[in-house]
């Protein structure tokens, strides 16, 4: 299965699948202006953190398309100030200020005039793809030894993984992260179920996660993200696989919000937890969790009646101590994690 | 804030307000038959162990008066039959069955005809109904001793409750059993906060719960489920209260799905976590945990993608060594546990 959820519109704009329409429809909607791109980074019709970084990226060079023809001073401001409104879109994943950094280095450092920059990016842009779904690869190939049975009884045969969010192709440039390394062993053959976290407020698990399972042909269950660690009190799970939108240089991991209360369930039934994600998700400027800022979301997402305030954060910390190991494209990189990253 | 879910129709059949529909509408329905009453505990119109109890009880009492003429052989056997029918509509509730094995040894010990015997039904109804109201008003006098600044500063005024479900005057015959002791405090003026889980997937907490406490005035904030463990990591919450719907002879607690991971986060975090319910939620009959049944609830009820298999229990199991106490009409039980109950 390798199946992208952005592509060069033949135009030369973005083309994204809106994923706020899956499962239902799968429409493609094409992006043009920085404005229309921070839109759908903040409505989610694309998310997880290294789409948002490839997208960003791409996304930047097609709003600057019609600025190609200014001087190149002018055509330099308007990377600056695109790259800034981009960022301030999702601030918790790191891969988006870190593909726009990338952005803007390749462009402050490019010769020639705007035409010429603009080409540098669109390289730059492509780069940033094609490494993270290189990353993807390796690290779906260093995840492969995860799947083992170690909770449930090997003559059940499926290793039974649990999973939050969608960190699959739908997230990445590439197989995907956490469920990457899910795609690659179900096609190699490896007899596999996966208990799908439903994902709260915005359902990515059981919409989006579900969906490239099904897509994929993976046997896989939906349940309540309450249910996870009564599964885990039986016996039920393996393996815990997730992504991270942004690890501290102490192993803190920021993700998706019920991440934290599936490693503390996962640590007190002995099941091993393990982050997934591209080096770009390491943080080096950040050195615990207490320092990370965790996006606020609408109180529209949930269902409380009017006049009941809503808090929903979109992400929350799981602390080092509870993590198993961190799997990137470099390894698995175990505790004690210190300065390693 | 004293409002019933249920009432006696002037017809005499059992009225309910509809929970399903709530918070958008607040519509009643009259029940007076066996397969109507089955009907609303299986959509879950009327929810709440102690008000499927009491419902039941009053629901069978609707739904004989149509036999009263009858001979007393034919109407006994109509006891028996319309019992049986409306305890398989929710197995895991213990007070459905503890009501109407109530109701079933009332007629059985009932002299005189169909009609004597329906009222001798109509008293113990009313009875169970009567035991439940004040038995929420004591285990609310009980639980105000729980409202103390454990873990937030007792400087920012209001005590921090964290709560699942709705456990509140929709889900009793009185005040509440874990929000019972929220509106009590409230009442007399004391300062909460009650941070709400939403409580996937039929929101019972952010439809009912937020529902009651905006009625009663009382602050309080919506959260998805995932977000308790954080709050707690933060330091945000005081006491964990939540219902019960069968309580082991050990004390293992079956409560509202998503009640276990609360627990387990309560107990990593040093806030105290109380299981509020009646004495009529303790099942000697049941050893432990492992040998309650769960109900488990439709797929529909999640947004899978069809083709994708859902798993979803109505309810999980809390092991008696992660509770801080339960409180119940009769006080505030504390480990070891053992005999007590």
């Amino acid at each position: 299965m390798r199946m992208h959820p952005f592509a060069w519109a033949p135009s030369g704009r973005l083309a994204l699948l809106d994923q706020t329409l899956l499962p239902a429809e799968e429409r493609w909607i094409e992006v043009g202006t920085v404005e229309a791109l921070v839109e759908a980074l903040r409505s989610l019709r694309v998310r997880g953190a290294p789409a948002i970084g490839i997208t960003a990226a791409m996304g930047l060079v097609a709003a600057l398309r019609d600025t190609a023809a200014a001087p190149r001073e002018i055509f330099l401001a308007a990377v600056e100030r695109g790259a800034a409104q981009i960022r301030a879109a999702r601030p918790t994943a790191v891969n988006l200020g870190w593909a726009l950094d990338r952005m803007r280095r390749r462009a402050a450092s490019a010769a020639g005039d705007a035409h010429a920059i603009l080409g540098s990016l669109e390289a730059e842009a492509q780069a940033i793809w094609d490494e993270d779904r290189s990353a993807c690869e390796r690290i779906a190939e260093h995840g492969q030894q995860l799947l083992t049975h170690g909770r449930t009884d090997a003559q059940e045969d499926a290793v039974q993984v649990l999973t939050h969010c969608n960190t699959g192709f739908l997230a990445t440039g590439g197989i995907g992260t956490a469920l990457g390394i899910v795609h690659l062993a179900a096609e190699r053959g490896k007899p596999l179920h996966v208990w799908v976290d439903e994902t709260r407020p915005l359902l990515q698990g059981s919409r989006l996660t579900a969906w490239e399972l099904l897509k994929a042909g993976i046997p896989h269950t939906v349940i309540p993200d309450g249910a996870a660690a009564g599964l885990m009190a039986r016996g039920a799970v393996d393996v815990v696989l997730v992504g991270a939108d942004r690890i501290a240089r102490n192993g803190d991991v920021a993700n998706k919000l019920g991440t934290y209360p599936l490693a503390i369930a996962a640590r007190r039934h002995g099941v091993p937890f393990y982050p997934v994600a591209p080096s770009s998700s390491f943080d080096p400027a950040c050195a615990s969790g207490d320092a990370i800022e965790i996006e606020q979301r609408s109180a529209a997402e949930l269902t409380a009646p009017a006049g009941s305030a809503v808090y929903n954060p979109a992400f929350d910390v799981t602390p080092a101590e509870l993590i198993t190991g961190w799997v990137t494209e470099r390894g698995i990189l175990k505790p004690p994690f210190g300065e390693r990253a």
